[in-house]
């Protein structure tokens, strides 16, 4: 089994080397701009992770991985943009609208989206695109509720906006280790616990969202009730789970 | 076989009556409201045109038609942005910004791709699914060298920003009629003429590009060209192929 770094590493190294489609031309420099700025990798571990613990070598996993970065990516450039959250900095540098101007950032994000999909589209099944797809219309529809001031609670904005990509971080792996759907139930219950864990502790790092609804012990308490959920859905699980359990316990306990 | 306009009925009733994701929520009414402004319906109409005359109920290419349709919408939705062409009329309508803001426009954009992919996924293999990638990635990238004015040609702006998703509209169709890889060469090179014609008849409706660089009479001389070509593609082929030849004759001819 890969450690958690490792299995960084490794989707470190795939994402840096991508091969972008030539036709989008010069596009194509805001797009590696975008896809090189960082960020902690925290989805494609976890689906190389999962697709390792369900008997998957993580190689095999690495364009469903990229998929699913490169969706995340494509939310954060048109998130950026002046139109919505107006963000000229993003993880210390410049945002992509910033640095390569407006239009050529509304482009970056399509093109992050539509590459992401031919990753996707290079397994033998449409499962990791029709799994891929069903989680960015919910991150989008969570993003129109955000923007919108318009969601009917806290959880279902959450859900939507943080949770689908992370539930599809395990899920696009389990079809990648051919996890035949009946026995997948007690994996995406794992997955269905992962974003609301990561929302929650990136509020108390931000010290909004959680922190200002249910307090700075109150969100501590909630994050660690979401970690315990999460060890607790992988016990049920008949494989090796310790990786995956390593990176809750990361993920419960990161200070950035 | 089906006439144009029967085919055009087909996708327009498949289209108005599409279901969206729920999880888009509020986000689905901009969504919406780009697909209903209508349009010609041109590429899919080509798409279920040279299904049936491959051999596919018209039926079965529905759902790449439409795809194919939503991926044109989301070029239009983004490329209307105040940060790219800056248009607040669509056909007649205000466009999606004008009408509903621009982040939701963004976000609605960014909908109808993903939605597109989703119903190219609809089918049992990835095929048409890559074929929608493989053109909206040129499109893309086609919209990055007209906005930044780096294209190296004419011919080569048209064929990315045009012709790759024209192309696409005969290439999905052959996935949907399981026409053997081997067999698909003298179809597709009937799609590529298509892109080229539509783009030259559009500016001379416009009295841009083509006209500008050309002449009206030079322009009107290339579109005959393109239509020639498309004719003499169509006769390579064989199966009946008069219905496209009737859709290449009328994209001629339009005057509107």
């Amino acid at each position: 089994m890969h450690r958690p770094d490792e299995l960084r590493d490794l989707a470190e190294s795939y994402l840096a080397e991508l091969a972008l489609t030539p036709e989008l031309h010069g596009q194509a420099e805001s797009v590696r701009y975008a896809l090189t700025m960082g960020g902690k990798r925290v989805r494609p571990v976890i689906c190389l992770a999962t697709a390792e613990a369900a008997g998957a070598e993580p190689e095999r996993a690495l364009p469903a991985a990229a998929a699913v970065e490169l969706v995340h990516n494509f939310s954060l450039v048109h998130d950026d943009l002046p139109a919505l959250d107006n963000d000229e900095v993003r993880r210390g540098n410049p945002s992509v609208w910033a640095r390569h101007g407006e239009a050529t950032a509304v482009l970056a994000g399509d093109a992050l989206l539509v590459e992401a999909f031919r990753l996707a589209l290079s397994y033998p099944t449409p499962s990791v695109g029709r799994e891929l797809a069903q989680a960015t219309l919910g991150m989008i529809g969570g993003q129109y509720l955000d923007i919108t001031g318009t969601a009917p609670d806290e959880a279902t904005l959450h859900r939507l906006k943080t949770g689908c990509l992370f539930a599809a971080s395990v899920g696009v792996a389990l079809w990648v280790a051919d996890v035949p759907e009946r026995e997948q139930a007690r994996w995406r219950a794992f997955g269905d616990e992962l974003g609301l864990l990561f929302q929650i502790v990136d509020d108390i790092l931000d010290g909004d969202g959680y922190v200002l609804s249910h307090g700075a012990d109150g969100a501590r308490v909630l994050a660690d009730e979401a970690a315990d959920r999460a060890h607790a859905r992988l016990e049920d699980i008949a494989a090796d789970t310790s990786v995956l359990a390593e990176i809750v316990a990361g993920l419960a306990a990161r200070t950035f």
